[in-house]
């Protein structure tokens, strides 16, 4: 009967770089990036893909790789691939439908890692309390990860592709350049949260520096197998030269937030029999993934926070025809402002009981905000990051812990004026200690002894550290 | 063996009044509203409870009561409770456990109420998208509610309290009465949330209007079984003239947000089997507990959005002495800006199924706010809307749907700037059709036949409407 | 609008002994019984229950009433309920389908009981092994249990009524009592079941000897108010006297086993939101429930194994008319051979690990049965005890801590002859220590502290014991 | 750092016969098959298999495979492996903890079947009512598998090896075969439940036919490379011809049931995650693994029951020393009487609503049996099978169905004689329409349309058929 073992079609080979992998990756979005591939509906195809940094952290004791990572090459991406079904390529206006039938590392690279950024080179949701580039590396024991760097904790990953998105169209594109421009240049001054958040820059405008932009231009130029690596990284990376490179360089989108098309929406629940719907805007719908998590917790707050990973998926695709029409309302000044619906499958690790912490939008400085759930679910992380700190970690190997473990981030209350109020779930499970509250006291003497050292840099830079005034100074 | 029954500590009386109860119920947090009852650790009891409104809202076809619904009154709360172990009452620095042992609707009283407040009398979340004052009655089967105003669906309840707290101390309610004076003051100035919110006021600040102060001062003036109820109500809301009383009605705090001392937390999974960590801010905790919800979605987004009920609860509690030390790192200038923690059981409604609605930082006008999760999940929360509305509904019946089904809303990205993503989860299994995307068309004639009515009123006012521009016609 | 209050149709006086109930309860299964009550589908009401031996067994520290207790008069039922729609009564062939809305003990009666039955007067699975009656009291705080006779273990109950089961006609009775009374006769040279699991007697044939047949006669004799107890229980349960009391008690089914009509189905799962289809044999359904269960294992395996109370039950019929030959296929000589059919709702405790014993079907002699299940399943629970005993507990703990926890009794393996393979799963979370094996040895010296003693009778009878031979001496 | 990529330790080639492996795969358990691979406890290995046939099942539209499929060469076994730590190798007495990391199946083999072997050819827990070979192929797509003969249902796969086991010491062997032996010589005699399953032979006893005894004596004859396919298959399973072999092979126990050792457990939720401690016979443990299941229903009642299929485990073990003593109780005669423990992790999939079908044990013929949970399986599966024929599938299809699907097979009451209460719950999920029971009859007119056509040979042997008397004639 019909063969059902999925397509390799997009190859990763790990023993190379990210620019020098037979099909060309790309960490841009733009309509004008050529697909490397195309697949019919209701096949099974297999894509693999390199980690979100293309291998530029390694599994290693230093903390210097994430201190001077280049985020103008992230996220590496696999694709575009176009999708066809019998009425031709999927059309602008289609709904594509992406069910994800299976997914994992890439044999021989079962390990992953989470980091926290330096505060001046890409930050993180509390990088003005923890501003040292930092990391954890994680192993994996089929479907469990621990870390030799914050012992004492084990569990079930729920793996999914923190980014899928189908590509913009040009008018989309030109949508987001404008309104990231917009906030670029007048975010500070009208913005009250980028004063609470503190993580800058506030969007990450299109740059020739660091630019991937797939196969484009490429087999006019050279024959692949007879370029040297130099030559490769040369011409897509820095000085492509081509005035065509150089305006599609300077238009592509980042890849960092999630957008209408998807993208970066880091939805740590689309694992294995998941569906995902993505607007189609153009021909072939042309869409790539890529940023595989072993595991995430809901924000991947320490915004390199979920576990990195290489790995592959294995994905099958129907086009819903003139589903954007039908399914999805444009909420927004055009038709285009749409989002993306996911489904969720019925296999997931099973918690039975959760400790909740709460936040309220009020900062540490004791500042009331206005419903804001954004600040709010910081209160509710800090308030865990120093409750789990008593228990023998170290408060950065929490924060890395809360950003990659299965914990729950919910907004519980958003109309109750002025208190937003937001929780964060952490399944006990995951901890080989009883970490509930307790009538008697923390032990103190012979405590679980705990490696509080995580592999750390020194932070050398001059922006703004919030302190707490109130933590005992153990804590502080 | 020990009685285990547990003992009516405040019981109601559902065809009196919230002021004519034999206890006297309260709406405002204050530490001189006296405590009602004193339970002993360990002690399992019973507190019932009317619903938030107390009352005022009504089993019928009229959405008349919610327009105009006099909001200076809620919530009306059953306490405070004195709690005392062996060394005497908990004191301040402890950390009061309460364990819900059981809970649901009080016998007699089997139904609740959803509601949209109109725009210029307590809004919304959506209050921009949605003026009109409405309404749905929920009817309870054990488990199970349905409601005939939205017709379809029916799902397991997991009933909880909406408020529970304990008593502030002088020191945190002056806090709270400075922080949110500021806002209410200077916020429209400062905060730029406002605009996208539109839900007025900024704040609610202490007044004499509609205040219920508990058994206050009421033991030297005169018996309670010879008062008429008019001298009652008299006494406690309106010119109760004593200079005492004034002086504590304009300090004591509404109980519309949560806050430090928990309060209007609105987290939906603490039900039967949860505890809740309340830090003691005075001699006693004093700690009372109101607006009980059959079931509630997260974030409750219509404001009078879970099913309201009246209730009683099933209470056991511990005193975890210099709890709040030993397990709460204040978050902020003093050392009472901490959150309570809270624990969730094993007993919850199991689905199989979810359909996920993302939300991005971009408001309805297509502008860009920076790492804003209530602007992303207020997207997330329409598109949903929009969504469902497709299958028969009208959006103000999902809108209220939303704000009471078991939906999750979590915080997926909060760290990929400029977007934040929100996200909204819908358990599939409580509608009666299959509401997942499709290959072919919706069905448009033969649809299974609605009622798309319910209980609405006009809106009158003059505050601004948000309209969808990009909306097909019959979406409008 | 609509009063949704469950009507209360069978009270319950805790005061009052069952043969002193407003409405009469009965233990027997006849089509004669009279109906006491009469509902309409769609309505919800209310029904009170006694526990399954009517209050014998009493909240104390002595087994004596276990021991002692009279089985000829067990289970006490509620009902039977007449059940018509606008149609007029259900009829014979028709579905009646139960919803259980909601279910829990009866206020002031929060407790329960698990026992092991002596030897000679009721034995249950392990009877060879466990001869000695014995008791365990249970408390409830909301929706857990906790023993003093078995500490360090706590868990939330799953409640159900173990019997619910509609009327037989006379032609399904005379089946009934057929098949048994040949199995009473011949088992014990036919059956090689019997030498194995040892409980005696095989089967429990009709008896005037503890009978109570509702309130059937009782109108025509005496009146209600005016007769004394002693009267009453003469009347219903000794010396009746009436030639046409005697036939009937002569021919009503025992309600031990479960049999055509539902009954004694000991379905764990049958909580909150379950629904049960019925068939019907008699006008009007005439359905009765009892033997509230507070929490039960799989297989129930003490007897009276469960946790046993009192209760209630909220339920809402409906009546599928014709349903028997609709959705029921006979299977046997008769077209009255069929089963119920039920369905499990979406609310049940949610636990996360499970530890796992298994049984083969060779018996403790080492002998070899052919796909034997209950073999299987008694050296599963038998390996199950032995392996619990090594952590702090007795046996005689661990037999009726299986009994009634919610533990998972399942056929793994049927078809790989000669041995049936029956496992039973225990969920670890109900135990405040780690269960799991681990590679350092059992804590000897200061193991936690348990208290084995638990209320016990001697076995005085001459009855053969089952002896492990292979046992450790301290096992024995 | 370390590297924890599984190390490939049994490899399997899918284009060679299971004779033709490099390393030999075995079919009997007997002490002296050696092992073929060393592990270290701590190391994650890769162990790769064949199906339980070894490819005699074929992906194609004929069930003539099935039947006539040679059963004396089953089950193909990878393996044995002998486990070392720091202290040596596994010893007799130790425990063997076994963790699945992770499994499925080989890439480029995505597809199952389920089978129902021929009356006089294997049978099954059914064979009585379902005489004819029957077939149904599987196709894998991720987590989900759906048949082309079975059509409407689609279902997630709870992936694990059926078997798995240490090798049996020659004591223990000496047991299995006394006791086996003595059941196949006596069984009829004396068991009635061999009357009421039907499934014969009673035992499967050592032969030389189809033996395969792993490279057992190989190395001294022949070099691997040098030897022909048919040598081969000669020298292993047809006329080996030494003594030793024809002694060893005459020893050596069948893996159709499940014993001591582990073995032909089929339980279920032994997937990812699970852990599997087993008794320690020989020195090295020798374990085996084989017969890979995509999914199995409770009690796999069609004996090619589970989607059976080729596959991989990767797998990491623990030695605890001296566990036997320390954690397992003999029941028996001997102290290696004793069974493996389990522990089953927490990802499973999650189901909502199930649908429960009851069994009591009185058989087809309305015989009434004494607690057999056998007899009340059967009769639960049978209802089952009536019940969802009546939705467009052929008996033949649900009875396959059954066998495979996530299905929980329960004992629910064991002790209430003389009927033992067994049940069947099918998560209603699987089914693309809703098969509850309505209120409204079952269409009938324009039914949703199957296809009953299943790969079917016929009957053509003389052992007796059940026949359900009490049938519609359509059901018949």
């Amino acid at each position: 009967m019909a063969p059902l073992t999925p397509k390799l079609v997009v190859p990763i080979d790990l023993k190379k770089k990210p620019w020098e992998q037979k099909l060309p990756l790309h960490n841009r979005w733009h309509p004008e990036i050529p697909s490397v591939a195309t697949v019919q509906t209701g096949q099974i195809f297999r894509m693999e893909m390199v980690d979100w940094t293309g291998g530029a952290i390694k599994d290693d004791n230093s903390a210097s790789d994430v201190k001077y990572v280049d985020l103008s090459t992230v996220h590496y991406l696999s694709g575009p691939i176009r999708v066809v079904d019998e009425d031709g390529p999927a059309k602008p206006g289609d709904l594509l439908a992406v069910e994800i039938c299976n997914l994992g590392p890439l044999p021989g690279d079962e390990w992953g890692f989470t980091a926290i950024f330096d505060r001046e080179n890409g930050g993180g949701f509390l990088t003005d309390h923890f501003p040292c580039a930092t990391k954890a590396i994680w192993y994996f024991e089929g479907i469990y990860a621990y870390s030799p760097h914050i012992p004492g904790v084990r569990f079930p990953g729920l793996t999914h592709p923190g980014i899928i998105g189908t590509a913009p169209s040009m008018e989309l594109l030109n949508i987001w350049n404008e309104r990231e421009r917009e906030l670029e240049e007048n975010g500070l001054k009208s913005l009250k949260l980028c004063e609470v958040l503190h993580s800058r820059p506030l969007a990450n405008l299109p740059s020739t520096k660091g630019c991937l932009l797939g196969k484009h231009l490429q087999s006019n130029i050279f024959s692949w197998n007879t370029t040297t690596q130099a030559q490769l990284r040369n011409f897509y990376t820095l000085s492509n030269g081509t005035p065509e490179w150089e305006k599609i360089a300077m238009e592509a989108a980042r890849t960092i937030p999630g957008r209408e098309n998807g993208g970066n929406c880091d939805i740590k629940n689309l694992s294995r029999g998941s569906k995902i719907y993505l607007p189609v805007f153009v021909e072939g719908a042309n869409f790539s993934t890529g940023d595989m998590h072993f595991s995430q917790g809901d924000g991947e707050v320490s915004f390199c926070g979920a576990i990195e990973m290489s790995g592959f998926l294995e994905l099958k695709c129907e086009i819903i025809r003139g589903g954007m029409e039908e399914y999805l309302t444009p909420m927004g000044p055009t038709r285009l402002h749409v989002n993306p619906i996911f489904e969720i499958g019925p296999v997931e690790p099973r918690f039975s009981e959760w400790l909740v912490f709460e936040g309220i939008s009020v900062d540490e400085s004791g500042r009331q905000h206005y419903l804001d759930a954004s600040v709010a679910y910081k209160r509710a992380v800090l308030n865990a990051i120093d409750y789990l700190s008593k228990f023998g970690y170290s408060k950065e190997q929490v924060y890395l812990l809360l950003s990659c473990c299965p914990c729950e981030g919910r907004i519980s209350g958003i109309v109750d004026a002025p208190n937003a109020v937001a929780t964060l779930a952490i399944p006990t499970a995951i901890f080989d200690q009883d970490i509930r509250p307790k009538a008697n006291k923390l032990p103190v003497g012979p405590r679980v002894v705990r490696n509080p050292n995580i592999p750390r840099c020194t932070y050398d830079g001059n922006l703004p550290i919030t302190k707490n005034l109130s933590a005992t100074p153990s804590d502080k």
